[in-house]
């Protein structure tokens, strides 16, 4: 499987889309899901181009996973939620939808079973919100 | 929250309980979940003291990730399977259930519900011929 960049990631990342951006530097992009399968489900996206972590830099991994946890972290504590899943998906029988290597970070709360919340589009107000406050907890 | 030593994994780390282990370096061991959710279900257990990711040495995420690909590459060419998910969970709302941080590697099959064989203990035999295929793959 090869890389394809016309993906909406690739296109996100070249400013040709917009997006709930929370962060960014050199090595990664972080910004709001807008299909959330919880209240503050984050996405940190590598600028390094690979379609998923199998054909990844091992270099890019490293760089990011500190990331990765850091908005664990910030959307936790934002959102008050109880726990927080972080999710890979490599080909789409794993649930890949989008082909540009990302993690996902879906906060988890008591009582509320994971994809309760899966499938309709957020309210973009929220997200901008949500945005906002998890880059000030970052 | 804090680390509590007597968990399984801890156990294990320190030889006090038997896994089906497929590869152990200084950073970290891998092994055969005993209760797959597909088959070759492989997790990453970093041997450095921490809860989950949430309270993690970032120095400890970055050097065990490539290992993490490592698997996911292996575990997927061993089984055949279509893609493959890492999933790492913090707190028990999240799915955690042993507080030692832990990556899972979940291969996925065409046509097969993720989760669709979750709940039952594996066969031993069938898990220590995976063990064996997964380390020579690595």
């Amino acid at each position: 499987m090869t890389y394809d960049p016309s993906n909406i990631f690739g296109k996100i990342l070249r400013g040709e889309l917009p997006a709930h951006k929370v962060y960014e530097d050199d090595t990664a992009l972080v910004m709001m899901d807008i299909f959330p399968q919880s209240r503050g489900h984050t996405l940190i996206v590598p600028k390094a181009a690979s379609r998923n972590l199998l054909d990844a830099d091992p270099a890019t991994l490293a760089a990011v996973i500190p990331l990765v946890q850091r908005v664990a972290r910030a959307a936790k504590a934002v959102t008050g939620a109880d726990g927080v899943r972080v999710a890979q998906f490599n080909e789409a029988p794993a649930g890949q939808t989008v082909f540009h290597l990302h993690f996902h970070v879906i906060p988890a709360y008591d009582g509320v079973p994971l994809g309760a919340h899966a499938g309709g589009k957020a309210d973009d107000a929220e997200l901008i919100a949500l945005a906002k406050d998890i880059a000030a907890a970052l």
